[in-house]
């Protein structure tokens, strides 16, 4: 899916808050910039075309061995080879896949793109996990009986570091590809930095899909740089903390409904006005991003996500809506 | 293929002169990497999901509507995604491809990932221009009978700007995508950034194919300034000239052979060694990188490609093979 996702902000001309993208923006990106800055002479040399030593750096970090990881440009691209890896595995009445809406639309996209069609028992299941954009977290016990159930199971864990409750750790499971998410992780959505983990059979089968050169050498940079010094971009505690405030203080809001969230982020929605309509007034009126979430299958027009940002910008949020519906 | 390119400078630890990408190392990019690093925060938001500002920016630039250019991460990219398309136009028995040996290996690489098998009259027809590994640029009237002859003609212009000579015009032809290259163009292969052009309605059959945010911020960035600037980052009839004097040196020495070459790069062979003992030797003894061309189909154990640099490295690689074969 192009159009349709969050974090639009080319659309809009003063946008000041942005709570459309599950990504706190005030991370503190000032040492990766200095990093990046003295690495811009790579711009000048085809980078790895595999992105081999970033792969063994990132299985170093995570205790795996290089050849269960796979550096992609973000979960995004990983999804896509995933997908084309699994089609082509599968003959073509086995070509079908299961997910679990509302979730992240490009499981759906990337399956049918390579010609699976969704199904109740699908080849393949795809679970985002902590979910975008309920923020939910599914327990050890689902995960096992989904891999038990379907020939392959991918958790996306892009939302990992975001997670408010321990995440099961079903990594090992043979028949299960992890997704990870640096963009996530590190807030750095501009730079395309993903990677997947799986047994090295599995590995090797996605592998074999990919092109050269997929990941730009900045990327590459950042991400050597960034899986050496593992630094922290916010206080997480206090940022999964003020998730919760944001939360409480939205769901008192006259016709304001809020799920429950284990994350960073959480679906909303409106009584008496459309997600579309609030998100207008707020961008033009406040200089304010939402996600109109009403494109998720399953969502109706009035659902909506926001992902806590900093105190003051969360206050200011809760002002405009209460405003707003009142 | 993801190993065996050339650029491969990471394998070695200190490569002083890099002939073996064919891109002249001595670009000045330091207008580019200014621009870069006051926009360092871009790494900080998602790019547009299919960059379609950029592609309004290309198209302006080079006189076509936005309808008929689509932005890749990469020519490499475009080559995966044309494939990709392509074989979804065909019935299995039409999933054929012709290429002209020796050429880039990429697209023999992308057709057959996507199912289509090389033939001599085949649905698509790939063709490089100018050629790598060879330098040679084919003339209209061959590129017209191309297109009539195959129901898709695929274009890769990504040497355009280091031809020799005026490349012909088949932009327009209703059945012919061209790819471009501003890796080749501007010297920067570490941020991979291509485009291809082609009537509207072939361009969206390729835009279906890709996912979201394939091209990094900074890459989009880059293409931004660079479409607008249009900075000149070499003397290109002074390193033209220079390529040719490279040329005649080279063919003067005893056991080497040097093709005609139209570009900034020629095709060599070496007699009584192979292009791998070759290369071993002037890396490990001279820091110099060359590229062993013997994996491109079609050639032998023999032959190597180099592409010009500075006067005073060519007349320092011409000295070190002149003192290997003697």
């Amino acid at each position: 899916m192009i159009d349709g996702h969050g974090d639009d902000i080319y659309r809009y001309n003063d946008i000041r808050m942005n709570f459309s993208s599950n990504i706190p923006s005030f991370a503190d990106l000032s040492a990766l910039k200095s990093h990046l800055y003295s690495r811009l002479a790579a711009i000048a040399s085809y980078p790895q075309a595999s992105g081999e030593a970033l792969e063994a750096k990132i299985a170093h970090s995570i205790g795996r061995k290089a050849s269960e990881v796979m550096v992609t440009s973000g979960a995004t691209e990983a999804i896509y080879l995933i997908a084309q890896a699994l089609a082509r595995q599968c003959a073509e009445e086995e070509r079908t896949y299961t997910v679990f809406h509302p979730t992240f639309s490009e499981y759906d996209s990337a399956c049918q793109m390579f010609g699976m069609r969704p199904t109740e028992q699908g080849t393949s299941c795809w679970l985002c996990n902590p979910n975008n954009p309920t923020g939910t977290i599914r327990d050890e016990a689902f995960i096992r009986q989904l891999a038990q159930r379907h020939r392959w199971l991918v958790v996306d864990q892009s939302y990992e570091d975001y997670a408010a409750a321990q995440l099961p750790d079903v990594g090992s499971l043979p028949n299960v590809i992890c997704l990870h998410s640096m963009t996530k992780k590190y807030c750095i959505p501009g730079l395309r930095l993903g990677y997947l983990t799986a047994p090295a059979p599995v590995v090797d089968m996605v592998r074999r899909e990919r092109r050269p050169w997929a990941v730009n050498a900045l990327a590459i940079e950042a991400g050597l740089w960034l899986a050496k010094e593992q630094p922290r971009m916010v206080d997480m505690p206090a940022y999964l903390r003020e998730a919760q405030r944001l939360r409480s203080l939205l769901d008192t809001i006259p016709g304001i409904h809020v799920g429950q969230t284990q994350t960073n982020f959480m679906l909303c929605t409106i009584d008496g006005h459309t997600a579309a309509e609030l998100k207008e007034h707020l961008a033009l009126r406040h200089g304010i991003l939402i996600r109109d979430a009403s494109n998720f299958p399953g969502l109706t027009p009035h659902h909506f996500r926001v992902a806590a940002q900093r105190p003051e910008e969360n206050d200011t949020l809760v002002k405009v809506i209460t405003d707003y519906v009142s």
